[in-house]
């Protein structure tokens, strides 16, 4: 089997990784237009072969792990050169638009739009991990479309790594995602940056930092390269959240200066039952 | 040794826990007025007994573990009581207030301002763990004002826990605090909220969330109890704080709304700094 993975960084490699484990008798290619990551990725050993994408056409399954204004960019090309046998799915974290890009497309049912929940503020080959997946989601856009051997062939990878499976439509897909994860991330971007302008001259003030600081502001290591193009996509979802948080801190910063701290002991009392919510991700993901 | 400990929660019963392991000879008595915290903390064996605020005549040292407006609250009737040879240290998120309120009492050198920047988000007595303070940071406010065989003697308790000290006046310690950790709570809180109210009918939509959302909303699952009198009494530094972050959220927003997404890369990239930032904490705080 040929396995062909576009992108070598945290979750192309991680994949790659999982599936080395799990057969024999495969041959991993990737593809790259960073060489250093390509040499990397032959180092670390989950590609067992450089290619190109004119050699996509000898793809048994083609992994699209590359950011996603880039993936839209390629995908239609990727289905252009792969034969009719192959199998493609990406793991971006939008999926209205890729959808959209190739749903005319002839070889629309070799593609299946896929995205795994799963991650962490690292990237680039050198952070693939083995078994990232591992109890983990995988959310699968407009499964229909994707003609049924396809689906079991990707399917049956996704099971291999350990993944379960929800299915989604696109649409209901970018606007859930935005408020479980992208809003995370500007959050955390933005704690980075208040508290990096405000404390610029005084360095030493990390010090009083702890887990929690750490916790919240983890997010803002994650890679520009990936999370631009994302909020570029999911732009009318993530202006939307961005504006229902800020109306919440401004409330909560209202009632602080009316010394209204009773409501402010609500608001935190009723925002604790996220304790139960998260008591199931952490069953569910880990 | 007679140790009192005021307040069997997460940093009292902490305390507790890593002091019996370190000492012999001595005696743990527990005051909370919280007759099951107090039950709980005698069968899970932090607390040798109970006690009540007259026998706390008989302390050597005395540890004030309660929430903040507690703590200003029983302050001067604890330091009333103790002998002179007691030594008596709170733990509060907040120190300009304790500080100002001790700053006349006639047993002002028995009592010294501390603040280890140590937690969990959980609560109460079973969320004691041992060694939850090795290798913090301690802060510590006024030390000048303390008798120096108090701070020796407050000292060797804190390097036996494991906690480095920093010392700092009360105001900077409000101030920078309410950057690097106040912030970080309500980010955290409203970032729940958030998703708490848009979701509330489709439960299922936090299959969706992964590890990313659970960090950042890890600490809205902290005690409303503790947290609400911490924002009251740093007030003008929170809401200052608060103001910056809004701003800085709304400025991301308006970038995507007029497609800049050239900035909101370099807004993410400047802030990716964080990284090495947090890498000093990780080193230092674990």
């Amino acid at each position: 089997m040929n396995i062909f993975v576009v992108g070598l960084g945290l979750i192309g490699g991680s994949m790659a990784l999982d599936i080395k484990a799990a057969y024999n008798n495969l041959v991993i290619y990737g593809i790259d237009n960073n060489e250093h990551h390509l040499n990397r990725a032959l180092e670390i050993g989950f590609v067992d072969k450089k290619a190109s994408f004119d050699d996509l056409e000898r793809a048994d399954i083609v992994i699209l792990a590359i950011p996603v204004n880039a993936a839209v960019n390629v995908i239609s090309r990727v289905l252009d050169v792969v034969n009719d046998n192959a199998v493609v799915f990406d793991v971006g974290s939008t999926k209205y638009l890729i959808c959209e890009k190739v749903k005319d497309h002839p070889k629309r049912r070799n593609f299946l739009a896929a995205h795994p929940i799963a991650g962490t503020e690292f990237s680039g080959p050198d952070a693939a991990v083995e078994n990232l997946f591992k109890g983990k989601t995988n959310i699968v856009c407009e499964v229909e479309k994707t003609a049924f051997k396809f689906q079991e062939k990707a399917m049956q990878l996704f099971s291999d790594m350990g993944m379960r499976i929800r299915y989604m439509d696109p649409k209901s897909h970018d606007k859930h995602i935005a408020y479980v994860s992208h809003l995370s991330h500007i959050s955390s971007f933005m704690l980075g940056k208040t508290v990096i302008e405000k404390e610029r001259n005084e360095r030493d003030i990390f010090d009083m930092a702890g887990s929690g600081f750490e916790s919240t502001v983890r997010l803002a290591k994650s890679s520009p390269e990936m999370w631009t193009p994302i909020f570029e996509q999911n732009k009318e979802n993530v202006i939307e959240t961005l504006e229902e948080y800020i109306e919440n801190l401004t409330q909560f910063k209202e009632l602080m200066k009316k010394d209204d701290f009773n409501s402010i002991h609500s608001e935190m009392e009723n925002t604790n039952r996220i304790k139960e919510i998260l008591k199931g991700i952490t069953t569910n993901n880990k």
